[in-house]
């Protein structure tokens, strides 16, 4: 074994038993030869070797990381919601971090937006910039209300993909994957109805579910497997419970895949208990694995799945092109989108229909997958670097969503403010929870370009963190 | 006066004494010079002073009529539905109408799409090609909750001609007027609730308030003023109603423009009773009369009318450009449109909002006017002559819309399927009922172009309407 060599295993060892955590910096190359009494150069090579083993990951300017997944940062535990039905608030908070939305001086910290900046994305301009010129008339026309044949047929082949198998007929496009739940909430439920969720739930779905006066019932939820079984069980039950939503693949926020086992478990209780699954999609072509994880619908033999998803975290959510799969509730979801929409956009739906059709779509995931992968990677290693010690974050295994939990002391009003002044937006965890719980939980975007103003962002969110703590830690020491 | 002026003068006579009606052709160019003893060319002289009175309207190789609105052709009279609150049905029927949209192969007689070949449309075609090539990347992004804001500027300045003044932030952006009308039915009404409605009612409102679990109570309306605010005061005296909805401006079906005073003493009734006025004025810019008829939010000081309107009769249905002036209920309508949609295609918002800005839009809705006012009287001349005398037909002040009481005796069961047979879909009136009202009316789209396939439809359609009468009769005098 060389030098180097030697030196590599021995920081391989201390990387797996822990010493190097928490987004500590490795020793910097100087310090290293220093203290093993080597070379630059042997420092230098061994630290190569690690990169080569994905053990750690160098950052222009500021040396070398431990790699976040082969680390053991500590990870959210099962999440503790309240167990019974809640009446859903927080709409204001909604409205605020939408509002700012469209803000070009603000960074978008917290927002759901994918990354569109991709050369792979390329074709799909060509593609619009054609249909613009060709004065196709469909354009001006009124859609189909279950959406353009051709770009149902697309989408019936990609299910397949995901253990789905189905027809063109079987799918209705609706305006993004927004109306896709909007549409089979109201087509399976009632207003007083209860629903089950995963908690934390993505905000859109909560609002969705208290326009229509629906209550919901968090379930403990863990951010490596999902929505507890056990505890859904328990709930369905000790309450009336018509569905449960679930997002299995690539979560927003927690970032899991369901396991098969679980996957199918969940569709057997829904079969004991008789109610409907809404199966929220949208991430579940950006997971790392591949080929990439089965819905849940792949398990259903039943049609008591409705599968609802989009190309807005694929390919852009400006195309509002969504679709859900509704199985036996397809006559009600027709009624239903008749009764919001009534009608599609033909332009991006013709676009999207010919993007796939012409084969574009699985170079641009491919792209994607790597790009969020390696993003993953680099804004994990910051939060750890630039936030205090004691948090704990999601390690993803798709999609550009990290979760990220503070100190339970953490002034969040301070911590808003303080990041209101410098332009940055924040999504704060009680967004995702029907009774506002996760106070001092975070929603980043990984997917933003992680440029020279992203890391002065996310450094500067650590230090606001870390301060929001002491006050708030020297406040209670002061009462 | 010379002879040619005499015999005109003694045609016009029996035209506005309705000798000359039911859309009966006048007498061929011979058989008047017979009967007077004139010269065939006195009597195509006195045919084109008549024309040129807009008394009589030449159709190629067919003669001359008498044009519908100077004849004196039987209207519909003041409505009579039922004077309960009733929960709408139909929706099977909505649906079928809804299939046959995409048909190519089909005559869409009785569809609600605008004309879309006019020449003035060219700049829409040519700025939709532009935004393509440009590359912008709010295409592919999230839309503001409450729309583009050059678009909201942009109806803000259209809507002074309708005699509202509102600024940019008092509009929602919604996906075409029909998300406009159920965001704001949302806003104001729960499930259970009571609406009043005019009768015959848009389908699309009815179904809307259908999938609310709203109830409707259906007030006489009459084809050439409106809904009777006489009618709707005893209702609201009566019942616990939440809203009124009207299309005061063009109406579908009926065509009427109420006059001002009417609009003026709805929101009075509406102030006395404490209810909102939903308002679709999705056809108010296609009023025969300049300058444009005001809206009812015109007259509207406390904030209680929600008016809808879109893009979709002027421009075209498919970019799906609608919006919502809600007043007092700003807030309601932003929290429903995030929960049905959240957000609207960005293209055509730009297309649109460029198309009003660069000064296109009123000489296309100049165009458009000019050509149903000609299609109105072409179209009304050959339901005059190819149906069945005892009919009534409205004359509207706008729009593309025609409605047409048949005798009451009309098989319409046997008639729906005669169309189908022939490929001709037709509107039945029973869908703009709650109750299924107006089964043997029907509502005729005037603004395809009439070619020799279209006047063959309506001559079939003619044809076989009397048809089913008569066995109708048959069957009734066989019993």
């Amino acid at each position: 074994m060389t030098r180097y060599q030697h030196l590599a295993k021995l920081l391989a060892q201390r990387i797996n038993q822990g010493l190097y955590v928490c987004g500590e910096r490795l020793p910097s190359v100087r310090a290293l030869s220093k203290e093993h009494g080597v070379s630059i150069s042997t420092v230098q090579q061994a630290y190569y070797l690690l990169e080569e083993q994905q053990l750690i990951t160098p950052q222009p300017r500021s040396g070398y990381f431990v790699t976040p997944h082969k680390s053991a940062h500590p990870m959210p535990a099962l999440t503790r919601p309240t167990q019974r039905p809640v009446d859903i608030t927080q709409w204001d908070a909604v409205l605020k971090l939408l509002s700012l939305r469209q803000e070009k001086d603000i960074l978008q910290l917290g927002s759901g937006t994918p990354n569109l900046t991709q050369s792979t994305l390329k074709p799909l301009w060509k593609i619009i910039s054609r249909i613009g010129q060709q004065q196709d008339i469909r354009l001006f026309e009124y859609d189909n209300i279950y959406g353009m044949p051709e770009l149902r047929e697309q989408i019936a082949r990609l299910a397949i993909d995901s253990g789905c198998h189905v027809t063109p007929e079987e799918i209705v496009v609706t305006n993004g994957c927004h109306e896709a739940l909007s549409v089979s909430v109201r087509a399976v439920c009632q207003a007083g109805d209860i629903v089950a969720v995963e908690s934390p739930c993505y905000h859109g779905i909560l609002q969705v579910l208290h326009g229509f006066g629906i209550k919901v019932i968090e379930i403990p939820t863990d951010s490596q497997s999902g929505i507890s079984l056990e505890a859904l069980e328990l709930a369905l039950e000790q309450w009336p419970i018509k569905a449960v939503i679930v997002v299995p693949n690539c979560n927003n926020p927690l970032g899991f895949i369901m396991p098969e086992q679980r996957k199918r478990g969940l569709v057997k209780l829904a079969q004991r208990f008789d109610i409907a699954i809404i199966e929220d999609d949208v991430y579940g072509e950006l997971a790392w694995e591949y080929p990439r994880p089965p819905t849940v619908k792949a398990f259903d033999s039943e049609g008591r799945v409705l599968l609802c998803s989009s190309f807005s975290k694929t390919l852009g959510p400006g195309l509002r092109v969504g679709w859900v799969v509704p199985g036996r509730y397809l006559d009600r979801v027709l009624h239903m989108k008749y009764i919001v929409t009534g009608s599609t956009v033909q332009q991006t739906q013709i676009a999207a229909a010919e993007f796939v059709r012409q084969g574009f779509y699985p170079a641009h995931l491919r792209r994607m997958r790597q790009y969020y992968q390696r993003n993953l990677e680099v804004f994990t290693a910051a939060v750890l670097q630039h936030f205090p010690c004691g948090i704990c974050v999601t390690r993803p295994q798709g999609g550009y969503l990290l979760w990220i939990e503070l100190p339970e002391t953490t002034d969040m009003a301070k911590l808003n403010k303080q990041m209101r002044d410098n332009d940055i937006q924040i999504a704060v965890g009680s967004l995702l929870s029907a009774s506002g719980k996760y106070q001092t939980c975070l929603r980043l975007n990984y997917g933003l370009p992680f440029t020279a103003e992203t890391e002065k962002a996310l450094a500067l969110l650590g230090t606001a963190i870390e301060q929001a703590t002491e006050v708030s830690l020297a406040e209670v020491a002061g009462r």
